[in-house]
């Protein structure tokens, strides 16, 4: 089936990038500077606990389509309170909401990104908004071919019409793409449109706290250790770097 | 006025890369492999001919939505009847159509963009589809930021919603927002909507034929002779490479 495959779709957020290092990062920069005493783990924790809550009542349609920078805003603002972190004027709370943007790809990312768009189209493929993935991509040096976001669809993952859609724009048909992510979840909804899957374990995603994503759910086209394998399991040696 | 600019949305057909010669380039091949006698420049000219009068009928809502691949495909199929190209089989037709995906940079486009790439967003803002518009840069080392195409919003330029569209995706302000092109139409409609404009003149892009962007046919914000002196206009030294 790897054959057929002429362009590779990413999950963002823990597939590509960690997060949670990088929330923790900024949330503890902010709170020193304020001189409040925040734990900033657990701050990101609850911060990333809302996200598909948030996208839920727009899926639901009970809010009106809105950007992730704004569920991510809407969610901050309720944090800022919670947390005690307070003082933040309108250009920190800015600052603070974008720190999604500025997340750092796990260690294998860029290396393994670039042996597959060697051979492959590499695309992003995630609920962030276009701007905050071209922010990321440009400071992270993610050499994506283009860029998918929930945004273009005005639908968030798991929705079936933002797989469909980014077929569409590729001009392929659904086995000739494969998504590779580290949520069984989006997994499974991209199996279900017909398309190939990679399954990668980043078992750090979640810190300290068990998930969901610690195994396979499904038997998925390939399950790589991490990009660089996935990379060589696509015929993409190191050596033609 | 520059000063605020963030992002810059380049027109690809005329103004990144060179349509003509790229197209007379695959014209020549098939219809030499084909043993036809076919004059590839009036081929070419012909096929562009129908560029704007075939998205019109979309724009209109005469023809339902089509990707310009579709448009291109529809106008190619008259052509080979009327200069009597036959024998195709429909991969040769498939690879004919797609000479729109391997077209040539003009001389300073990728070292240009390279250098605005350092601090801007650069990104495709094309009537072209999205896998044209991926695939051409894959093949011609263009380093898009990301691929901004009439097919995201189904609206061809100069529709104001494309104009709207990318602005809007960019999370950023009309003005913060350049239009760089070789074509009036496209320039004055970006202006209208608010965007920042730079013109860069394209002489030999019609070939030996005259045409209506030989010059700027409004106050444009910027008018650099390339993507060289746009970068140099913009703040960006070579020298920073």
């Amino acid at each position: 089936m790897a054959r057929k495959i002429k362009a590779l779709l990413f999950d963002v957020f823990g597939t590509v990038v960690d997060w949670r290092s990088g929330v923790i990062r900024d949330v503890t920069e902010i709170a020193k500077a304020k001189g409040a005493e925040v734990d900033a783990a657990v701050f990101a924790d609850a911060w990333r606990a809302d996200y598909h809550p948030a996208m839920d009542l727009v899926r639901r349609g009970e809010l009106p389509w809105a950007k992730l920078d704004t569920l991510h805003r809407r969610t901050l603002d309720r944090l800022l309170v919670d947390f005690g972190l307070t003082g933040l004027d309108e250009s920190e709370k800015r600052w603070l909401n974008t720190c999604w943007h500025r997340l750092d790809p796990w260690p294998d990312a860029i290396d393994g990104l670039g042996r597959l768009k060697q051979r492959f189209v590499v695309a992003a493929f995630s609920n962030g908004n276009v701007s905050l993935l071209v922010n990321m991509a440009k400071r992270a040096g993610i050499p994506w071919d283009c860029v998918f976001s929930a945004e273009l669809f005005r639908h968030y993952k798991p929705d079936p019409e933002i797989y469909q859609g980014a077929v569409e724009l590729l001009s392929l048909t659904p086995p000739e793409v494969m998504l590779v992510a580290a949520h069984n979840d989006d997994l499974c909804a991209a199996a279900d449109q017909g398309l190939a899957t990679g399954f990668v374990l980043r078992a750090g995603e979640m810190g300290p706290y068990r998930h969901d994503n610690l195994k396979p759910a499904r038997d998925y086209t390939l399950v790589p250790a991490d990009f660089t394998e996935l990379a060589a399991m696509l015929g993409v040696q190191g050596g033609e770097m």
